[in-house]
């Protein structure tokens, strides 16, 4: 059994963790902390897990975690990571660290998105953390950034489009929609019920930092610089994502010739199911699993294809693919502890 | 005072024309018709109208109608309006018909997108009633068609853009999000409440017949044939929408001289409110009332325009646009029985 | 028109006086005052009043305020009203106090439940805001102690069994169901919608300090000390109360004989709804509305009736009422400005 | 590997069934049915389990079911139920059924809130199916009776009291919330979500037809006949259950002395977990899992305990529950299939 600490375990990336390892074969929860907690069960502050876990709440001090725990997962603040994670990688331990501070590949577009990024050696180390384009680097990595919710939705909904030349580059827009939880645990007006229920709005446009996430790797797939429109929007729902994308297409295709492309690009993936045109996906039919369904309708009107994306922003969109990836850093079985039948209605 | 006759009284938007005409000064509803419901008190359908109204539901028969009533609202599904439309206007009647079916000018466009039409004739007569765009016209009207939900709200975000030519009209894409209301009091599986919550979807991607509607409204503003992209999505709300509208800009500008066409092109519209940039319209800021707000952003790293539009579906959307087309047909004042403060939370 | 201060308008109680306030015909809302956004126009912080109201929030300051009000409601946490409500009554306004602070007659249980009051000469002065108890005594009143939420709703629906002598006062028990609103605009982490939605539980079992309240006016109605059992829970909806109420009967009575002692009781009454037993009360049937709609069943089996009673906690559970009440300290039509048909769906 | 049979595959218990025994590691599931959905692929009408299970719905054929299928899940309406259970058990097959046609002992309590029963015979044979009650006799049963939801909530909290006689049996009141799933996937009106959303109301109160199943069970642990009063609700939430019970104590009790009662009577059961009465149970601290959580307060005023009962409907309350009785006829581990954490948020 390795043994694993969660490090900031009372967000609910840090819960998602708990109740995902805690049916994981091979592994077992040697520590959590959080700050403001210390001292106390796990229970007591999530009583979900109340039997589940005996584990109690401690400070953040790496040289404890370091003798206590193999593998450590970073579910902080962005900046608040980049300030740990290198004394853990010092000490020898691997990491898949949640937050946004090892995401992208040059400081000068984390300084300018972020600020100013105090471990910028790691930056060109660290390995971005999604298994179906990354596997081989994930495998052999010290440390993983493990994606953004919305950009592991749209990513991996545009990958084979543009690996394939399939779509106009310059035309990309993604308009996605996530549910509260997102936002995280944070005690804010805005992530309220009386201020979301019953509400639907766009946040941040054009200004999102997930974006620069998103042309990152999809220049990358793409083998040029990407630049696209990103409008996040906020629905009264706690969990799901998902992203309609559109995208104009360099020559007419159909969705069958689509589906060719999407379907031997993806292979045996076993996280991504492409759904035919007459079912395209919604956030419920993912619900508490690690899959990203897909799906896409060619406008032969406009010559555009429209991508849609669901996953489960807590799972696929972060502690599902963060285990994934620690799984495959540890040499093991990459669904183990992922084997979740989505949970409808 | 004006005796109204609302036809399709148990649907939501006729129930949303009894809610705010009770408390019109210058109306008394003097007919509701139910197929179904014959004989029945509207408040035992409705017990939110209890002690509102003691009408009870007949049937739908034009002749006995014509005599009770000066004013005709048809709240009846597609098809089942054009059949009784006519009749109502050989008896000297005026008419707001809620339905899709004298929205179209083009009765081909109605026939590929729905089915033959059985009174041609009266399409071009038929005024499209959105009344910032079409108040003249719409005074004079005998039979006003109101706009579908989606067509409101993608309508009154571009029209000052495409006006003042300030997008290229090739690139529009409406990605529109809407509560279960819009689907009707219909009993279907996919407006089930374990179906819908903690749910979000497209549906009807490239297919939705309120397509043709914008665009017929739009080429119009435009001076020139234009083609859209538009995809509906569900969100897990009773009412609102929001449209996420994306165009490419003609040439760069701030979204303060966009301010500067949409304040001049809106001028004193009471129901148009133009929101700052820092304070994007958000459906549950216009829930109840009669409002469309817009708001926009620019993405100067693509040169894209993104405006923001959010209305109530079932009050600007549909009842209460109406009754503004209705006070207009009517020679009252525009706003009466719309005087609505917005529900927040 | 008299002018009127709105102390607290920041929160939703203030917010919806300022909805209804602004279509009052007699009323002019003078000045709005919210410590933490002295120098902010209102509609910044609600854009949902956008073009309703250019008002400006102000510091509360007695002196001022008194220049240009001539009515004040205060909506202030409880503590916070008994130290500002003296000062205003000295400057010879009249004050509906929403908070706690003046409901209870004796300065002993407030100080049990609450803290020791430092007003307590005033307690004996201030009348219980329930109109349809006590209109009399609200029309020659300086200040009125606004009822809470949950009281309003159980008082009402129990009022007339208690006068009656129906029920045995000994088995009194109240289970209440609240939406989320009920706990006002504080930003704590119990409010956020990822722990409020598709969850529901009790809170507070034996110790909500709406206890007392309840049992000081059910006592009164009775003519003796009533010691009941209260629960609340939190129900994942925006606004609504429905109380289910349980006491054995005295003697068997059937519907339709408790239909006659309640129709006799609240007889004309504008606000309060007597529902038929096969339409029992809804929150959605009394959204944004000022009714109180009451519905009861008799379990014959064991003797037991079972009331009904729903409310929009927002409306006749806070701020309609203030301002029935205000309209009755006026001298006013008491239904002016409260002319509001439910909002449903 | 035990082959089941699901019969009645397209309801949300069906589907439910499917996930859980999706996952069984004794369990393959050899055959759906679904009368209006014969030769569709299950994925097809549930997409969430796409990739999980490529059975196809078939007719309901007791003779070719039997052939295929070592053990049948009835998940069908009542009447439908006992139409087809006595011929699987001929056929030597072990039945679970998900109805309320087996529940009732007495054939005559059956018929006055049902319908006359058509296989009497059974009523005495079948067993009740709550583990924690009657394990022992459901190991032996070929035929389990799996317990309603509300009856699950009520009888769960209320055993341990009722045993040792820590209540006035006379006095039980059961106020029951539960989510819509409840009631299944029939596309009724009521179920819809503009009427369910922002919406709390009761119904069938008086009337509901888990009364006498409580009834009875409730009667058996205390050895005297008992008549409760039991109101169920509807909250706007896909699960869950939280029931609200009331009970006069026969002397008082601490909350402390109410633990050692109960955990007493649980001792090690894995599906009950005692919450601290400063954390009291919440239906999504069980969503998606098969605990009960229980809870309680003392009203030290009134004499009262107030037990709260948490669930998820779909799980305890129906399809968990259903595999925790199958695992004991079929001579399995108890917990197989259903190592569960909940999910939250």
């Amino acid at each position: 059994m390795t043994r694993v600490g969660v490090v900031g375990a009372t967000g609910y990336t840090g819960l998602e963790l708990i109740r995902l390892l805690s049916r994981h074969p091979k592994i077992k929860i040697a520590a959590l902390t959080a700050e403001k907690n210390v001292g106390q069960p796990i229970w007591k502050i999530f009583p979900s897990v109340m039997g589940e876990s005996d584990l109690v709440c401690q400070a953040l001090e790496v040289e404890s975690l370091s003798r206590t725990c193999d593998f450590i997962f970073t579910a902080l603040p962005h900046k608040a990571a980049m300030e740990v994670v290198p004394e853990f990688l010092e000490k020898g331990k691997k990491v898949v660290d949640l937050s946004a501070d090892f995401r992208l590949l040059d400081p000068q577009v984390y300084a300018e998105w972020y600020e100013p990024h105090i471990a910028p050696g790691l930056l060109k180390e660290a390995v971005y953390g999604i298994p179906e384009l990354h596997r081989e680097e994930i495998k052999k990595a010290r440390l993983v950034a493990n994606p953004g919710c919305y950009p592991t939705s749209v990513i991996l909904a545009l990958a084979p489009a543009l690996k394939n030349h399939l779509i106009d580059p310059k035309t990309i827009i993604a308009d996605s929609k996530s549910g509260v939880s997102g936002a995280g645990r944070s005690v804010v007006l805005s992530s309220m019920y009386a201020e979301v229920s019953e509400n639907f709005k766009a946040y941040k446009v054009t200004e999102h930092r997930h974006t620069p996430e998103m042309e990152q790797e999809l220049s990358r797939v793409a083998g040029k610089k990407i630049v696209i429109t990103f409008t996040p929007h906020l629905v009264p729902m706690k969990r799901g994502i998902l992203s309609t994308i559109y995208a104009t297409l360099q020559k007419p295709l159909s969705e069958k010739e689509i589906y060719g492309v999407y379907s031997k690009f993806y292979g045996n993936e076993k996280y991504v199911r492409l759904r035919p045109p007459d079912l395209l996906p919604s956030t419920a039919d993912v619900f508490g699993s690690n899959y990203c369904d897909l799906g896409w309708k060619v406008d032969r009107r406009n010559n555009r294809l429209i991508l849609l994306s669901a996953i489960d922003n807590l799972v696929k969109g972060a502690s599902g693919q963060a285990i994934q990836n620690m799984n495959l850093m540890l040499g093991l079985e990459e669904s183990l502890g992922l084997d979740l039948v989505p949970l409808y209605p």
